[in-house]
């Protein structure tokens, strides 16, 4: 196993222990595992808190700071966080005014989440959830009932986390979470397996000749498989799915063009070219966009698309300053 | 080849088509393959140009905008750019001020970025030129006499291009990179070969329980191969020779921790945090610290370390604000 890790048992607390020295707008609860703002936000504004298995980075505590993310809790490698880790973050950040839950839809995470709720509501705090299940490719999956939340998390704690600093209160942020899940959508696909560090091997194999469409963030199966093709031909694969399923012509959007992790920068630019002239071609209006590595599988190699509807509420709130380790700006 | 392409002999043109529809911040002049500002600079203030081998992304292109370069010229993946590319570039940007060539120490960039400079004169253009030569791994290389340029080439863009942007003089810019160079170090490893699209094979073979110490960003040979150790054994091997070749005890330093492409961000976060304990053991003072891929080598698993000596005017001007699509902060 090709990895720049001490054990597999230690690779959270390790990792954990590089974030806090690196990103001074962090502070870390190691016995918690949760990442939360070095400086709480103001009193009487909503937090927003998300979280997960591991090896998605920069996601979730990649996005915990001014503009998006309060705290977020660290599960093990593609593992649910548990429902005290969740509680430890929830009743953390709260001031009063509530909470958000930002929710992958993985049962494990679904599940935790809302005990975490639970509990907390028993300690006096305000919680509310929204689950992200964005990704057209499958219909139930290996760890999933209904679709698979991926790359509309990103967008979204970044607008949503924009309102909750404005001051609106829980029921708005809630409300405008559950607009951008609707228009939002993501597939994705992958040119090699990823390898968790305590199995020490692949999770699958994918021949040399072979590329994988529909693939979920765990390496989980997608929709089939077959010979590696052009960048053109994959961006199809990928815009074809997102478009059958929303109509997004005559929409202006918020496009990311995200890396799973072992793919280089130059490869995603490419895979970006591509993609904007068939969302041209269809007649999507591309606002903004990212391009690089947001969510990812540990060192997978592949890629992802995820298409947000974007309105001049969600622009103007895009744009709002953000100043995270993993997306910074306006500051 | 597992790669996300069209083909071979498109990559370049086919990014810098998708760089141009990401970055708003840049323009593409497709035919000399040169990145400048969208925006021009103000009349009166020195230019930086850059450039170099593809295949290091972001690295130049993604440090062309506010505060760092205004132009990187692209050559063909590991390729120095022609004297012509280089060339445009400076002609390109020169409002009178003079331009600096910040260059790469191998052999066709140092010989090619010679060659522009005086053709450039010849056209009136007032050039100076630095040479970053900081990888102690080695003396000499595959494609260099002296050492190899690495990673303080892109904190030396951001440093140098912060003084540009304040109005400093030509002769005043260089003698600022003459310093940022002289306090600058960098070492890497790598655990896999990259590969290169028109060779569509790894450019060396590293067996599945090997790593080498003292790679080049070309996959150039380093120091020794070895057995794959933790990371902790590995920090040592990057900071060891980095304070063995330059006294660093009671400096403040900037420091860089890397991705070469194929490697994950979490084992990045994990190895800063092993190489934050190293450094303050040493008694040397972290500043400022970026952790991600900066310079890298296609999909080429591992990670380089860089130190830059920071004083309170090289620290003044990291912090000053930066609009690229590789390095954004403070607007």
């Amino acid at each position: 196993m090709k990895k720049l890790i001490n054990s597999p048992d230690s690779v959270i607390a390790d990792a954990l222990k590089g974030i806090e020295a690196s990103d001074k707008g962090v502070r870390v609860d190691h016995e918690n595992r949760v990442i939360f703002r070095a400086t709480p936000k103001d009193a009487g504004k909503v937090a927003l808190i998300s979280g997960g298995g591991s090896g998605h980075e920069p996601m979730h505590g990649g996005f915990v700071g001014q503009g998006m993310l309060d705290a977020a809790a660290c599960g093990e490698v593609f593992t649910s966080p548990t429902p005290d880790q969740v509680l430890a973050a929830t009743v953390g950040v709260d001031n009063g005014a509530g909470v958000l839950h930002i929710v992958k839809n993985y049962t494990g995470d679904v599940m935790n989440f809302e005990m975490a709720a639970e509990l907390a509501a028993g300690e006096g705090v305000n919680v509310e959830a929204v689950v992200v299940a964005d990704d057209v490719a499958v219909e139930d999956s290996t760890w999933t009932a209904g679709r698979r939340g991926v790359g509309t998390t990103v967008l979204l704690e970044k607008i949503v986390g924009a309102a909750a600093e404005e001051g609106r209160d829980l029921a708005a942020v809630k409300a405008l979470a559950e607009k951008v899940l609707e228009g939002g959508r993501s597939m994705g696909m992958a040119l090699t397996s990823c390898t968790v560090p305590a199995a020490g091997k692949p999770t699958f194999d994918l021949p040399e000749d072979q590329m994988e469409i529909g693939i979920g963030i765990h390496g989980e199966p997608g929709r089939h498989r077959e010979p590696i093709a052009d960048a053109k031909t994959i961006a199809k694969q990928l815009v074809e799915p997102i478009l059958a399923d929303l109509d997004y012509s005559g929409s202006s959007v918020i496009v990311m063009l995200n890396g799973m992790g072992g793919t280089p920068l130059i490869e995603l630019y490419l895979m970006y070219g591509e993609v904007v002239e068939l969302l041209e071609a269809a007649g999507v209006t591309i606002e903004r966009n990212l391009v690089g590595n947001y969510i990812t599988s540990l060192d997978m190699a592949g890629c992802s698309l995820t298409l947000v509807k974007a309105d001049d509420e969600i622009l103007g709130l895009w744009d709002a300053p953000v100043n995270t380790a993993g997306l910074r700006w306006g500051l």
